[in-house]
C-alpha cells in the first residue's frame, strides 16, 4: 500500500505549548499532532514541520508534511484531525503533495507577523494575549528607515541566538519583504524571508522598537548586519505577540489543484 | 480619615477564573481584586460587583465599588492596580463616586454581548477562544423575529436557572435593547436590560440560535415568556463567548466629571 503525502496548514495558540518540537515531558504542537495522527492511523505518523516555533509563538500558517495510508483523502484527514485535536490547534487546510515533498527543504519563503499595541487598551487581556503593549513613544520615520535596511541578502548573525546554527552555517538570509502596517491601536510588522535563524524575528523586532523609541539610531541595523556576533542586538521582543503567518512552496510540490 | 468611594471598570478574560465571586479555594475575579487591594491599602478592602459573572464569562465593562483611604486618587489606584493585577484582569477606568454609591443597587442597566462565529475559521484558536462556532444554517429572518419578542418587560423565569433567585423574586426584567449585528465571519448579539437572571443571556442565546437554525419556531420566545418554569428552554449557549460589556449608573452617582 503506497502512502499518501499530505501537507497540513496549521493555526495554533502558542501559549499552551513548549514550542513546536516534540519533547518527552512537555506539551508541544508536534507531539499533539503525532498523538492525534497515531490514533487515526493506528500507527506512528512522524510530522515534519516547515520550521520550529519557540515556546509561546503562535501560527496562522505553519506547514507540515505527513505520510498516511492512501485511504485518507486530504479533506477527510483534515476533518478527522480537527475533530480530535485539542482546541488550541486547528488544521486550516490540507493538500495532497508530490511523494517526495519535504516540508522544510521545499519551503521557499516564510512569513512572520509581530503585533505591537500602542494605545492604552493594548493592556486589556483581549489585546495583551496576542500583542506586545509598547508604552514608549514611536517614531514612524525612524522605524521605516531602520526596517528598509533589512531588505536583501545579509548575514543575520547579530540577530540570532549564539551557537544554535550548525557550524558551517553562514547565517545568510534573504529578506524579501519587511514592513509595518498601521492598524487600530497599534502597528503590525510583517517580514518574509527564505529562512529565519533562531529568535531572529524577535531580535529584529526588539531592536526596531528601540530605534522607534529613540534609544538607538536607525543606522544600527546596518551596523548589526556587519557584526560577527549578537553582542549589540537589543533584547528579543516577547514571544506571545509573534505569529508564523505563511510558509510558501513552489506549485510543483502540489498534486491537488490548490491555488496558493 | 474618611474613605473615598471609587468605581472601577474592569476587563477580564473569564477563562482563568471560577467566575466573579470570591470562593475559598478557587481563583476568582473578586478574590484577585481583593488580594491586590489588600496589598495596596495594607488592610482588607471588600469589592462589591455590579453583578456576578459565571465561570468562563468575560467582561469588558464590569463595574465594582470599593472604599479606600482618601490619599488614593482614582487615577493612582487604577495605575497601582494595573501594575500588580494578574495579566487577565485590567482596570480600564476608575471614578470617584458619591460616598453612598452601591455598585449593585445603583446600576440602572447592564449590557451583554454574545459572539457567534459562522464561518469555518471560527474554529481557529484565535477565534474559538472568544466565539461560539455555530455550524448549522442561520435564518436571519427567524432570528430577528424571535429577538424582537424579547423587548419590553416580561417574566423571564423560563430563561433562568431554577431556584437561584430569592423566593419573592418575580423574575421580571425590562429588556431595552436586543439586536444582532453582522460582522466579519459571524454575528454579535447585544442585549441590555435593567437586570439579568442567572444564566439568562446564555439561555436566551441558546434558544435564539435554535430558532435561527429552524429547530424551533420564532413564536417559542413569546410562549416561553408566558411559561412558569424553564422546562422548554434550549440548553444555554457556552460561557466562553459571553461578555459583560457595560454597567450604567445615573450621572448623580459620579463625583468626578466622567461623561458616560
Amino acid at each position: 500500500m503506497s502512502p499518501r503525502t499530505l501537507q497540513l496548514v496549521l493555526h495554533y495558540d502558542g501559549a499552551g505549548f513548549a514550542g513546536w518540537q516534540r519533547q518527552p515531558d512537555s506539551r508541544t504542537v508536534q507531539g499533539c499532532l503525532e498523538e492525534a495522527l497515531g490514533r487515526l492511523c493506528s500507527a506512528p505518523v512522524p510530522v515534519l514541520g516547515a520550521g520550529r516555533t519557540d515556546a509561546g509563538v503562535h501560527a496562522r500558517g505553519q506547514a507540515c508534511g505527513i505520510r498516511v495510508p492512501e485511504r485518507w483523502t486530504a479533506a477527510e484527514m483534515r476533518r478527522a484531525l480537527n475533530a480530535i485535536l485539542p482546541r488550541d490547534i486547528w488544521v486550516s487546510s490540507a493538500h495532497v503533495m508530490q511523494p517526495e515533498f519535504h516540508a522544510r527543504y521545499d519551503a521557499v519563503a516564510r512569513r512572520y507577523r509581530y503585533k505591537v499595541g500602542l494605545d492604552e487598551e493594548a493592556s486589556s487581556p483581549f489585546r495583551s494575549r496576542w500583542e506586545w503593549a509598547w508604552r514608549k513613544p514611536v517614531s514612524r520615520e525612524a522605524l521605516h528607515e531602520a526596517t528598509s535596511a533589512l531588505i536583501g541578502t545579509h548575514i543575520f548573525r547579530a540577530f540570532a541566538v549564539r551557537g544554535t546554527a550548525p557550524e558551517h552555517d553562514d547565517h545568510r538570509c534573504t529578506v524579501t519583504h519587511a514592513e509595518w502596517n498601521e492598524r487600530d491601536g497599534g502597528l503590525d510588522f510583517t517580514i518574509e524571508a527564505n529562512r529565519f535563524l533562531h529568535h531572529m524575528v524577535r531580535f529584529i523586532t526588539g531592536t526596531l522598537m528601540n530605534v522607534a523609541s529613540g534609544r538607538r539610531p536607525a543606522s544600527d541595523i546596518a551596523t548589526l548586519l556587519e557584526a560577527s556576533d549578537n553582542q549589540n542586538v537589543s533584547p528579543p521582543a516577547p514571544a506571545h505577540a509573534l505569529f508564523l503567518e505563511r510558509v510558501s512552496y513552489p506549485p510543483h510540490c502540489y498534486l491537488d489543484s490548490f491555488e496558493q
